[in-house]
């Protein structure tokens, strides 16, 4: 269908005047995006219209379910509940390895359906890449197969799964309409959601080191998912987390498979270990009480414990296994990275902030991640940050270790720079913060 | 020079952050429509993000000046002044054919680069297109040459004129980006001040039969307008009037034509008479004070005695003649119309309302009028409007006339709907209301 310019201009007008859009309007340009019959130009002025006068969360469920109906859903495959997380992205955030494993291990399934690094946020699929022979582009019919056998699956979005989203989400980037809360959720949400899930937990990141840099901002985001997946009968609840530091202490692709695997076997970084059973207690919960969606809190805890008991069972450890081998991975207990060259204080002092931009251009700069779409990834590349903020440092006391082929000086150079000392003790962060304010 | 995509984004991001622009970066976006440089999805998200945040004064300044910059300028052709006046535009307004030879007959230069109608808005170029033979596409040098010679012309714009506005206004068109104060202003003024003028006159209009509806957008338009017309060493001087009726009674292209002669003859309707004096006034006054370019209100008072003399002495109509001629136009005292049709009122009552947007779409539906660009005009439709709002009027006394080849039966029902009655004295309009609100 050829679409009508004169309605595309009124539906553009009416955003632009902060009127609500209806739902045959907003399907109206969902299908003009997919079916490339309405001009870039009218969707790029539509875009900036939404993220200049916002969207109610009737419009968002709008967009979302029109970006979901433009492709393929996949079909549950057992009869055990699916659940997954999603998040917003974040600097040394390897959780997704560890909790579809841990998931599939108490009896869900997980089918992840995951992406690729691009700017300071790394890609669990191209951390998992690091496993010779790993592949991340499985059928709809394979990731069925492995979720009877295995229980978990982590791939790549197929080109069925919401290409409105595919086609927006470029529009968006070239025309500076990205950090709208409206898109943001309906292009999360409608790949998410084309899982088939029976509940969704988000782990909505902030700081120097996420897409949101601040509190308020992440609040608004996680309100609009909730909202959004709550609506469109998806059991959905969130986690706020603080990425004014790296989540653990690796940051890069196999080093970050490495802290993982520590992680399954029962030890690793506390964070890493700590967020990863909050977010799969949220799960656990949600889909235990049939009539409070949110969990309360007692069900929470006892999920919490349950998990961290499976955890240190060792039996995930397996399942994680499994998983890489069944999609063609050389599983080993160890990969091996690049040089080791030590970041140490050049005073005294306390840790007072770790510049998440610097940290992920640093890893960029090492070609652990990727500048561009399509940049290759160097897997043996990649930091590990020891400093938390907080923490009391001598001179001379090490900060960090930079993992690198060559150019490791001028990377020391940034790491060092990047975490700032005070003179004065600084209190450590919170990880997770209330998600209500205060 | 192709535009890096990147710079493009970033410039669109800060207007979108509501931050203010600096000159190079709006020449950057200028630089890009004008070659073609930056994709007009670029151009949609920057000017929506304009609309949504608005403009500062100094960022319309560049705006206007780097879309002037895209283009040629008329050089001066004499040493009288320059002046010239722009309307906003609205229905039944002539005023361009009366004041530009009576302007010349006090021995100033008139080089009015002029428009098509679209929807209900008038051409005045489709005006003089009423008289056989007329030429509305002089090069710069006719257009110096009937300067020297006559004083005034009207013509319409070469394509080497603003380019940049061409490309944007087609593409706000499309994008819904038309009503922006900043973006208006830009387009507006870059093609005024293409004529080298020493002073313009702003005719802003407002109300059902103008584009902005309300006199407070009028107004935020009209201070956009001078802002800039000031800043960028013009003598610019506005009046606000009120298009919640037709200016005069006729309503057309040669009926219009004919009622500018009768006001040549120093007849015709007192309210197309008025305003025309007090905006030729305007300009007299703004350049014959040299220190205070509003000019004082006696300056404007005795500017208005002598335009109104030098219009009653035949000497302005013998000069609007000559322009005539010059462009090839055959004059005629009086062009025939259409065959007659009176409107009636259907009761008795006060004159309450008259629908501009209504009376316009008529005008269009008898082809007096362009729906579309390119759509051919026929001049001899029109209305006639005698009804004037506050006026009281009888059962059956004529409201207005309808001049059509045919459809006249349709035509003489929407004039007739579109002029309300009221069974109680409504107070007239005032035609020309204070600038700065009481």
């Amino acid at each position: 269908m050829k679409a009508p310019l004169l309605l595309t201009t009124a539906i553009i007008a009416k955003k632009r005047d902060g009127q609500e859009l209806t739902r045959d309007e907003i399907a109206f340009i969902v299908d003009g995006i997919t079916h490339a019959s309405i001009p870039d130009y009218q969707i790029a002025s539509w875009a900036m219209a939404v993220l200049c006068r916002g969207m109610t969360t009737a419009e968002t469920a709008a967009l979302t379910d029109c970006m979901l109906d433009s492709g393929d859903r996949l079909r549950p495959a057992t009869d055990r509940p699916r659940v997954d997380k999603h998040s917003t992205g974040g600097l040394g955030d390897k959780v997704s390895l560890i909790l579809a494993p841990l998931l599939a291990s108490i009896g869900l399934d997980v089918p992840m359906l995951s992406g690729r690094g691009l700017g300071i946020t790394g890609g669990t699929l191209d951390k998992l890449e690091s496993y010779e022979g790993f592949r991340a582009d499985l059928s709809e019919d394979e990731i069925d197969q492995q979720l009877r056998s295995i229980g978990c699956v982590i791939t790549g979005t197929t080109k069925q799964i919401a290409p409105a989203d595919r086609k927006l989400y470029a529009l968006r980037d070239a025309t500076a309409t990205v950090p709208s809360v409206g898109l943001i959720t309906g292009s999360i949400m409608s790949k998410k959601l084309a899982a088939t899930l029976n509940a969704l937990v988000l782990d909505v990141k902030f700081g120097s080191g996420a897409f949101m840099q601040s509190i308020d901002q992440a609040r608004e985001l996680l309100s609009s998912l909730v909202a959004t997946g709550k609506r469109m009968g998806v059991r959905t609840t969130a986690l706020l987390s603080d990425m004014n530091q790296p989540l653990g202490e690796m940051v890069g692709n196999a080093c970050e498979v490495n802290e993982a695997v520590e992680v399954l076997r029962g030890g690793g970084p506390n964070d890493v270990r700590e967020l990863t059973l909050q977010l799969c207690a949220q799960l656990v919960a949600s889909i235990s009480d049939a009539t409070n969606h949110n969990g309360d809190q007692h069900d929470v805890q006892s999920a919490y414990q349950r998990l961290a008991d499976e955890l240190d069972s060792g039996r995930p450890l397996e399942r994680y296994r499994e998983m890489i081998t069944a999609q063609g991975g050389r599983f080993l207990d160890h990969l091996s990275l690049h040089p080791e060259h030590v970041v140490t204080a050049s005073t005294a002092g306390w840790v007072a902030a770790v510049d998440g931009q610097a940290i992920g251009n640093t890893v960029i700069s090492l070609k652990g991640g990727r500048a561009r779409m399509g940049d290759p990834i160097d897997s043996k590349s990649g930091l590990k940050i020891i400093a938390k903020v907080g923490q009391e440092v001598a001179a001379g006391q090490p900060l960090a270790h930079v993992y690198a082929a060559d150019g490791s000086e001028r990377a020391v150079q940034s790491v060092r720079d990047a975490i700032q000392l005070s003179d004065s003790p600084v209190a450590p962060l919170t990880l997770m913060p209330p998600v209500e304010p205060n």
